[in-house]
Order: structure tokens, then C-alpha cells, then sequence
């Protein structure tokens, strides 16, 4: 099989190392809008070649999408209306809604497999492309009932193959769940560093100390803009809503400690303690 | 050297191995004010044998303190009320300026070095002991000036041969930059806890989608009441002062969703991810 993967940072990498080092893809073409990405990708040997567009779409049975989310509906839609039968599309970004939405009247649909594996981490580009990157974690795939059983087939069989167990849910259940799972996450760690930068003026000090719990919680704030805007722009309701629940919830506790009410705050934190039931 | 640690949890007991790893003591000797706490801790190895009170503080050349941070100071002074020449006494805890104020006119105040190794895990209790638990964390010596050079050395002494390198700072600067590098970081924790747990009704989706950064920023909600309580309370001004700014950085963010301002946004993410330039 050739695949073809666009856009060629930490998640489009990975998944071509994946498809190489599973046996999945005999060879693998990477597309990328920025040339010095698409340079690093071929030296860091994440693909065998780099092609432009059409070419890449036209001799590859497997077109994958990892392009900022902001980018894919309308790129999704080109390669669908070039699409010839036998071809499967899968994108594997974090919100699906206006995805799903903008595709779901094309001919093709049934060639499309929407797709997000949970993984990531606070680095982007080729260089953060990590082999064995998504074996072991989920992945959600959306309203699989739109697509062509030879296509779901093919898809969920590279996630098999590369060990990520797959759930089914609708688009608009995955972006609703994966604020909270992983965009309120985000958001809380940029929070926290500007707050840090804000008040801390020692920072030497924050580099000194930061084995008391900070990094593990700052850490996402290092992401990337170009991946993280348009995936809260997108999926702005469902992030507000979640978002503005997060702020009550630190005005509890402000209100609480300014009251010195311990066992208000003893309450509060065993009733957060609970989470260990769900990921323990 | 015959050792005694006071409080036989995450950080005592993890103490207690790296005394008896590094070679630093010949026999410690634990208390615990829960007899299932010393019972375990002895059962685990953590200590050699268990005792009272004042039979530990009699039979030892170095007593640590690794109690809930509320019970420290009464602690360090019915300790340092029997202290012999020649005896160490040290505290472990998150705050520090309570503890120095209460122990500061006191007659024995040299033999007392108070110190904070920035290591921690949301585990709790003797089971959750590590050995290489400080090993290269910085840890934090407070008010220096005020120990006897000899009591001072030994402290140094064991951290230089546990491979923890040791900062120095007064009592108020360290409860002020613990605050930004571990306690916010443990209340946006617990506040990220309560919101998932209150608006996401489908626990099982976050059992499953849980790679998305969530275990990294919710992984600190697990901490127990028992230490963190005391230390919140403890470190009142600072923490609310630092919880007023998060909260404040959190509504700027929700703002800038509300209007899509993307280049707000942006040059808001932009800032925060100078946080790589202190935390690489």
C-alpha cells in the first residue's frame, strides 16, 4: 500500500513512522504546505518522498489528513472530489463537528474516515514525530455509519495494527468529551504559566524549584499556537461551557480558603480525590 | 548515626530508605501518631524498628520531622524543649514561615535546619515510599543563618550525599515561591477534578480518552486532604494571591474565546509558551 500523509509535524510524523514500522504502507509520500517542514520530514526519514498535492492524492490508497484543524474541512472536500474508488481519506484531528458537517453531503463521504487518536505531546514539527506514538491509546473514530465498510474496514485495521484500541462516537460526542479530556487541559496549563509569568518575577527560582507538582501541570502550556487556536476556535461552545464550569470551581475554592472553612475545603478536595476511580 | 523520622508517609518513609540507602544511618527509628502507618512502615522496611515519642528523640543523633505541616511547629518544640547537644533536628514541609516563627526565640533554634526537597507524587501513606526519592531535586534550606554550623552541616551533609543540590532562601521567600511552583499547581488540580466530575456524566469516556493531556494536569487531584489541607490553609496569603491571578488569566482567556479574537488568543499562547525558556 502507499500512503500519503499531509501535513508533517508531531502527529502526521508519527503516524507515517507507524505505518512504516507496522508493515502497513510500502512507502509513504508526505505532503506539507511549509518546504522546510516537508525537507525535514524526508531527512529525518519519516517519509520515503515528499510530492505536491494532487500527486500525492492520486498514487496513494491511503490519504491521511494531520493538518491543523482550521485547515482540514476544506482540504478533506478537495481530495474527496478527486477521489477514485478503492481510496480511502482518514484525518486524525481533535475536533470533528465542523469537519464531519462540511463533508456530509459529498458523494464521496463513504471514502472518509474521521479519526483521533489520544495522544500527543507538547512538541510539534517533524522533529517531535515519535516512533510507537499511539500504540496502547485510544483512538475515537466518528459517525463510522457514514462510511463505506471497505473503508472502515481498512482503517480500523491500521489502528489494530498499531495496537490503539478503537471507540465509536458521533462527532458531536467526541468534541464535547474531548473538552474536557484534553482542550480544558490545555487551556488550565496556558492559564498557569501566564500566571507565573505574570507574578513570579524571580523566575529562576521556578526553574530551581519545579519538582513540587509544576511541570507536570505547566507542561502543555510549551504547545503550539498553530495546532491549539484553531482547535478552541473551533470547538468554542463546548470549551467555554467547560471552560467557564473550571472558574466556578476555582471560585469555590478561592471563597472557601479566604473563609478558612477546612472542612468545606477537606470536601472539596476528597470529592476531587474520586478521580482516582475513574483513571486510576 | 541513629536516625528518627516523625511521620512515616510518602516523604518520612522515602526519607527513611535514603538514609539507610546512601549509608547515613546505621539504624532509623520510626513514630507514626497511627499505629497502622508505623506498623506498615516497618512491615515495608521503611525503618529498622518503631518507638514513642520521647524514646526516639532520646536515642537519636538527627530526628526528622516529616509530619502534616499543622502539626510541625507544636512538634519542633516539644522536640527541641529535649533536644541534647550534639542533636539535629529537621522538617521536610511545603511552608516554612509559621514553623520559623514558632521555634524562632527559642533557645535551641540552632540545632533546628528547615528544609523542603521539592519531591513529591500524589501517593500518600508508607506504601507510597520510593527509594531515589530526592536524588537530583533541588531542595530548599530556609533561614540558614539561624542553625549552629555543625547542625547545618549534617543537613547539607545528607542531601550533598543524596544527590539533592540545596538552594538557600529566607522562610517568607520560600512559602512565596511555593506557592507559584507547587500549590496552584495542586488547586487548579483539584478545581479540573471537580469540573470534569460535575459536567461529565459519561465517566467511562474518560477512562477511554484519557491521553489527551488530562492524567498529566489532573494527576495532582489524587493528593490527599491530609497533607495538602494544611499546607493551603498554611500558606493562605500567598496561594489566594496566586489563585486571584489564575483565575483572572483564566477569564482573559474565556474573553478572548467569547469575542474570537484569534490574534488575542494567539499572542496569549505565544506568551505563555516562554514558559519553555524557564522549564525546557
Amino acid at each position: 500500500m502507499t500512503a500519503a500523509v499531509f501535513g508533517l509535524g508531531l502527529i502526521g510524523g508519527s503516524f507515517a513512522l507507524a505505518l512504516k514500522d507496522h508493515g502497513l504502507a510500502d512507502e509513504v509520500i508526505g505532503v506539507d504546505s511549509s518546504a522546510e517542514n516537508a525537507r525535514s520530514a524526508l531527512e529525518l526519514g519519516l517519509v520515503d518522498r515528499t510530492a505536491i498535492h494532487d500527486e500525492a492524492v492520486a498514487g496513494s490508497d491511503l490519504i491521511v489528513l494531520a493538518t491543523p484543524v482550521d485547515v482540514t474541512p476544506v482540504l478533506a472536500t478537495r481530495i474527496l472530489n478527486r477521489v477514485r474508488h478503492g481510496q480511502t481519506v482518514m484525518d486524525m484531528g481533535s475536533i470533528k463537528e465542523e469537519l464531519c458537517e462540511v463533508i456530509e453531503q459529498h458523494p464521496a463521504r463513504g471514502r472518509f474516515v474521521a479519526t483521533h487518536p489520544m495522544w500527543g505531546t507538547e512538541f510539534s514539527g517533524p522533529a517531535a514525530a515519535r516512533h510507537g506514538a499511539f500504540t496502547g491509546r485510544t483512538t475515537v473514530i466518528c459517525d463510522r455509519e457514514l462510511c463505506d465498510a471497505d473503508a472502515l474496514a481498512t482503517v480500523e485495521n491500521i489502528y489494530a495494527r498499531i495496537g490503539s484500541p478503537v471507540i465509536y462516537m458521533s462527532a458531536a460526542e467526541q468534541d464535547l468529551h474531548t473538552a474536557y479530556v484534553s482542550h480544558i487541559s490545555h487551556i488550565t496549563s496556558f492559564a498557569l504559566a501566564l500566571t507565573v509569568l505574570e507574578k513570579e518575577r524571580e523566575e529562576e527560582r521556578i526553574f530551581d524549584l519545579a519538582g513540587g507538582g509544576f511541570e507536570s501541570t505547566v507542561r502543555l502550556a510549551k504547545s503550539s499556537p498553530e495546532t491549539w487556536l484553531p482547535i478552541f476556535t473551533g470547538n468554542k461552545y463546548n470549551v467555554l461551557d467547560v471552560l467557564r464550569e473550571h472558574i466556578h470551581q476555582l471560585q469555590i475554592l478561592r471563597r472557601l480558603l479566604e473563609r478558612d472553612d477546612r472542612e468545606g475545603l477537606r470536601a472539596a478536595m476528597q470529592k476531587a480525590n474520586t478521580i482516582k476511580r475513574i483513571l486510576p
